[in-house]
C-alpha cells in the first residue's frame, strides 16, 4: 500500500482513521486476500481499522474462521479481534509450529466477540478512534454499518469513505506495478497463444477456451474474455459462440484477468487474411487516437484533456464521425480504478498511476476497430507496459 | 427460473412484483449473465422488474452498452429500457442481421434515460407496479435505491427483498440441476486429475495449478482451491505453498468452481501412502456423520434436525469431542444458498433443493478429516450427485 499517500489524503480530508470493509480495500490495508469476502460478497464481514499516523499498522476485525489468514498480513499489522464460531481443536500435549501457535493465539487467547459489529467496535476503541472523524468504506455487506457506528459512538464523526479509498489507490506503488505487470504479461501471452492457435474454421468458443487455459497456465484467474469475429464485435458482450473463422474476418479481443489481486484489461484486432482497406484505415485511426492520449498523459494534465485530445485525433485520422464516452481508465484492484479518462473528469494525472488506454469504435454490420494498452505515468510521460506490437497484426495471409 | 415458486412466494408475502438488482438475481429473472455487474460490483446498475402473474416476463432496465446482452434473455422477457451513453454506429444502407436489428432497436428506437434510476422507474411504471407492494433486492450497488423509489412513488410500499429472492432460489428447477451437475462434474474430474498427478515431492502450489487448469479445461471457472497437505489443513485458507508431499501425508481438498453461473463446493481427503489409524478413524467418523445427514434429508425435515443428527453421529463414531457450526448448505447461484444446515435453521427441506453436505473436523498439529458431497433432495430422500468414491482414497501406498 501507498502509506504516504494514505496519510496525506486522510490529512487533507480531516480524517483521523479509516475502516476498510470490501475485499479490495481490506486487501489493500492488510495484505490479506480474504476468500470469504470474495466467495460471499453479500454476507462476509471483515474490517481493517487504521489510524492516520500509521496506515499500514491496522487492527483487524475478522471471523474466527479466518484466523489462519492473518498469517498473510503485512508484518506491520497490529493484530486481530475475532467474532463468531469456528472450531479448530487442540489436544493436550500437541507441539505447535510457529504458524499454528500464531493462529491458536488469535483464535483462543481472547474470547471471540458475538458478531462482526462488536469486533469492529472493539477494534475502533483499541485504535483510539472512538472520537474524532472516521472514514468508513460504506460498500461492504453490512448496509446499516455507518448508522450503527454513529449510534455506538455518539462523539465520532462517521463519514462514507469508499471514494477516499479509491483516491488513495489511484497512485500505485512499485509492488503494485509488479503485480499489474504480472496480470498484463499473463494476458498478452494468452492472447499470443490464442492467435497462434487460430485456424480457418476455429470457432469463437474454441479460441476463448484456449485463451482462458493460457491465463490459468500463467497462474492468473480468467476475468473476462470478449472474443468475437468480424461484425460480431459490434455485439461484443454476447458470449463467444459457434461462428467459424474465415479468411477476410478479424479476431477481436477485449480481455482481462486477475493476478495476485490485480487486474488487466487489454485489446487487439488481429486480421485473418488480408485486412480490408476500411479495417486498416479505422484501426490506424483508433491507434492514432491512443497514441495521442499517450502523448498527453503527463503528470498534471487533467483526465478530460486526454479524452478530448484522443477523440479529436481519431476524427482527424479517418473516422470523422467518431464518438466515445471515455478513452481509458485506471487499473488496479478493480478493473476500473480512478480516474476515468472521460469528458467530465478533472482529476490531474500523477506519476505512478497505471491506465488502460483505448479508443474503441463499434459499427453495426462491420464490427469496429480496437486497441487497448496498459501504461504507467512517469515524470517523463507514459511508459507503455504492454509488449504486444501495436500495428494491426495480420495472420493467415 | 422457478416460475410457480416465485409466484407463490410473492403471493404469500403480499408482493405485487419484484425488482432484481444483483448479478445473481438479475441472471435468475432474465437469463442474462451481465458481465458489467460481475466486473463492477460496486457500480454497475442493472434491473429486472417482474409482476407476480408473470415472473418470467420481466422488463429490463440496463445500460445502453449492455443492449447486446438482451440477445441472451429468456424469450419471455418483455423488453428493455436503457440508460446512459454508448456508441454503436450504423452507416446508412447497412443491412442488419436479425440479432443486429434487435440490438439496434433496443439501443436507438427509444431515447436512453439519463441514468439507471430513471430507467428503473420507467420500467416500474410500464409494468403497472407504481402502486401496491414491490419487493426490491436491496443488495445492488445503489445503496439509496429503496429510499429513492419511496420518494418517487409515494403510493408504493417498497420492501427489501434479498431474502425473498433467496427463498425463491432455494428450490431448483431441472435446468438448474443440470448446471449444478456441470459445475460438480468439472470439480470432481479436476480433483481426480490432480490426484492422478500427485507424486512424492509435488508441492501444494503445483497441485493447485493442475487442479485449476483442469477446471478451465472443463469450461468452468476456478472459484476456490483450498488444497493443503496433512497438518496444513488446520490452517486451510492460507494459500497453497511450497510444502512438498511425502509418504504418510494426505492431501486435503475443499474446492469449488462456477459453471454457467452455478457453483460447486466439494471436498475429499486422499492419503499418500498408508493412512494412520487416527486418520482412518476420524475420516470414517466424519463420513458416517455425513451419511447420517443423508438419511435425515427428507422433505419436511427441519434443517436443524439434520445438523443435530449428523453431529451426534460423528461423536458416536469416533470423534467424541466433535464440534461444528454447520454441516452443509444449499448451493446454486451462490456458494451458500439457503438453507444452511445449522442448529438455528428451522426451514424444512423440500424436493428439488440441492445441498453440499459436510462434517469437517480441524485439529492443530494433525490436520483433520473431511468429506463434502453434493446431493439433491427428492421425494424419496437424497440422491448423491457426486460420483467420486466416498471411502478414504489411498494412493502411492
Amino acid at each position: 500500500m501507498n502509506v504516504e499517500r494514505a496519510r496525506s489524503i486522510m490529512e487533507r480530508e480531516g480524517l483521523d482513521g479509516l475502516v476498510a470493509s470490501t475485499l479490495e480495500n481490506f486487501f489493500y490495508l492488510s495484505g490479506i486476500w480474504n476468500l470469504g469476502q470474495e466467495l460471499f460478497p453479500y454476507d462476509a464481514q471483515a474490517y481493517v481499522v487504521v489510524a492516520r499516523d500509521k496506515p499500514d499498522a491496522g487492527l483487524l476485525a475478522v471471523s474466527v474462521g479466518e484466523a489462519d489468514l492473518t498469517l498473510e498480513a503485512y508484518p506491520t499489522i497490529r493484530g486481530a479481534i475475532t467474532y463468531g464460531t469456528f472450531y479448530r481443536e487442540l489436544p493436550e500435549g500437541t507441539e505447535l509450529s510457529s504458524d499454528e501457535k500464531h493462529v491458536w493465539d488469535i483464535t483462543y487467547n481472547r474470547q471471540p466477540k458475538a458478531d462482526a459489529l462488536e469486533a469492529l467496535c472493539a477494534a475502533i476503541e483499541e485504535s483510539g478512534l472512538s472520537t474524532g472523524a472516521l472514514g468508513v468504506d460504506e460498500r461492504g455487506p453490512n448496509r446499516e454499518l455507518l448508522d450503527q457506528l454513529r449510534a455506538r459512538f455518539p462523539k465520532l464523526d462517521v463519514r462514507p469513505a469508499s471514494q477516499t479509498f479509491r483516491h488513495i489507490r489511484m497512485v500505485k506503488t512499485p509492488a503494485e506495478h509488479e503485480r499489474l505487470q504480472g496480470a498484463l504479461r499473463a494476458t498478452e501471452r494468452a492472447l499470443q497463444t490464442t492467435v497462434a492457435a487460430a485456424r480457418e474454421g476455429s470457432t469463437e468458443r474454441e479460441l476463448k477456451h484456449i485463451f482462458e487455459q493460457a491465463i490459468v497456465e500463467k497462474n492468473a484467474r480468467p476475468g473476462f474474455t470478449l472474443l468475437r469475429f468480424g461484425r460480431g464485435m459490434a455485439l461484443g458482450q454476447v458470449a463467444p459462440g459457434d461462428t467459424k473463422l474465415k479468411k477476410g474476418d478479424y479476431i477481436w479481443f477485449d480481455v482481462g484477468c486477475m493476478y495476485e489481486g490485480y487486474r488487466s484489461d487489454i485489446g487487439r484486432i488481429v486480421s485473418f487474411g488480408e485486412p480490408s482497406d476500411k479495417l486498416r484505415r479505422y484501426y490506424d485511426a483508433s491507434k492514432g487516437g491512443q497514441s495521442r492520449a499517450f502523448e498527453l498523459m503527463t503528470p498534471g494534465r487533467a483526465a478530460r484533456d486526454v479524452f478530448n485530445g484522443a477523440v479529436e485525433r481519431v476524427r482527424e485520422l479517418g473516422i470523422p464521425h467518431y464518438r466515445r464516452h471515455h478513452v481509458g481508465h485506471g487499473i488496479g484492484l478493480e478493473y476500473y480504478d480512478l480516474p476515468v479518462l472521460n469528458p467530465r473528469t478533472e482529476i490531474p494525472l500523477e506519476a505512478g498511476m497505471v491506465f488502460e488506454v483505448e479508443t474503441p469504435y463499434y459499427e453495426f454490420g462491420f464490427g469496429g476497430a480496437f486497441i487497448e494498452d496498459t501504461v504507467l505515468v512517469t515524470d517523463n510521460g507514459v511508459k507503455v507496459l504492454t509488449e504486444l506490437p501495436r500495428d494491426l497484426q495480420v495472420i493467415g495471409a
